[in-house]
């Protein structure tokens, strides 16, 4: 019986966990070692560091996704073109070493002659399907770059990448609007983070409605305690505004809990509501993929 | 007869000229002392150090415009509510020293709930307006935080703040963009710069269109040193796209050479065009300001 490590090696982060013949993820791991961390050629001793012991077991299989797949990782596994299903990816697996050793490959779409791409994600969107059952959908995977991901007929037919966490960083910490910020960003302020929503909705570029932020706290109409959240509104409301949400729709939000409240609430002004998934998604589309390659 | 001195005393520099009784700038000096750079109580020896001299003629009336007027900066003077002309403006100064030193106010506007500011720019949109014999216009001064602005019957009735150039810097120099991109921003690259224009002026918010410089640049279908003007297009044809630009319509640009020569190409595709207004305008406002202070 084949033994299953499953890793997910990101940018910043690298973890992993043994799974069990049923499913069950019987230990985890994570270590500050993302592809950034690593020097060159330094990608097989990061990977012994953490599950060297895992691979001692006979018959041990490895699937590798995230960024340690691209051109800066370990071995570039090449893109997979969307649309594309769980068996075409795990059909065009990357091997490191034959048999015991893959990179899951990253998935590229194109749309108006632009390409765009993702790592890792589509692991971790398959899992949530297979959990979640789910044929058709579209989901979202926030964060630094977030996903908006659609899948009919069990495909990934289209995705797009809007580097939302990104820009909000960079505002909050470098761009005039940090002056009238408080240091700590604190808990989340509900009705802050839904007006900052509702104006990103219905008035177009966040060019623009990032600068309310300072004007509304140079007018004293919003307590600087609140203007992280209200920027957070502003930014997860335009990447909303983009796409084609149905009323009465169900998106489903893969990500952190803190995350995941705040797609719920951003959501709910378009009448959508959101489905969650958890990161034990990503283990449980490993898992799928090597299912698939021992036909089981 | 009076001897005007002309300020325009920003958030980075200052600059300052002494005006003829016909119009014409007699003298022109700037001082990396923008108001960030002046300690506090330090506004009264700046102002000596840069025209300390020219007010010593007799009768020496001086006037400032710009961020010198905000709560950071000399002595806070109230924005001037919008729709406002010329001669609301002339009617509000804040006076330093009566009779000597006068600040002119800026403009506020409010849309929807939300406030926006300008300081500085007022006196170029009337002095441009002015200069050009305009009484109806939509007005571009473009830079770190771009001014939009409508003036119909030589009132400006609104205006909207885009922090274009902030936001260019912050993807430029911080962002995962960054990597892909040569050091320096180099020529600007036309085609490049197009590009972007086009891409962002049919796909919607640069949360996701930025991310193509990554992709573009991944997949080999842009040359790295295109990065930078193809960034700025996907900015600037962001911040058009939320305009109401009329097909056949003329723009006015106050700006640099450089930056108005890129509206110019992106306002071409919208079959639009650019009227360029320099920096002079700032000069020609003041004066104007001047002479409705003396009625004449």
């Amino acid at each position: 019986m084949t033994s299953l490590v499953a890793v997910d090696w990101g940018t910043s982060s690298l973890r992993a966990a043994r799974i069990g013949s049923d499913g069950a993820v019987l230990d985890a791991r994570s270590l500050p070692r993302g592809i950034l961390a690593v020097p060159p050629g330094g990608f097989p001793a990061a990977f012994g560091e953490i599950c060297g012991d895992w691979m001692r077991e006979p018959q041990a299989v490895a699937l590798i996704c995230g960024m340690a797949g691209s051109r800066q990782g370990w071995v570039e596994a090449p893109y997979c073109p969307c649309p594309a299903n769980f068996a075409d990816i795990a059909s065009r697996l990357t091997w490191i070493e034959p048999g015991r050793i893959a990179m899951v490959p990253g998935l590229m779409c194109e749309h108006e002659g632009v390409p765009d791409v993702m790592r890792g994600e589509e692991t971790q969107v398959f899992g949530a399907l297979d959990l979640l059952a789910l044929e058709d959908a579209l989901l979202v995977l926030p964060g630094t770059h977030s996903k908006w991901v659609r899948v009919s007929d069990g495909r990934i037919a289209a995705f797009s990448t809007f580097m939302t966490g990104e820009c909000y960083g960079l505002l909050r910490q470098h761009s005039i609007l940090a002056r009238t910020m408080p240091q700590a960003d604190g808990e989340l302020d509900e009705a802050g983070f839904e007006r900052g929503v509702a104006y990103a909705l219905r008035s177009g570029t966040l060019l623009h409605t990032a600068f309310s932020a300072r004007t509304l706290a140079l007018f004293d109409r919003l307590p600087a305690s609140a203007l992280p959240s209200y920027l957070s509104g502003l930014v997860i409301g335009e990447e909303l505004a983009a796409q084609q949400v149905a009323q009465g729709s169900d998106v489903v939000v893969i990500g952190s809990e803190a995350l995941t409240r705040r797609y719920e609430l951003a959501l709910r002004q378009l009448g959508a509501s959101a489905q969650r998934a958890g990161w034990e998604a990503t283990w449980h589309g490993i898992r799928a993929i090597a299912s698939m390659l021992q036909g089981n």
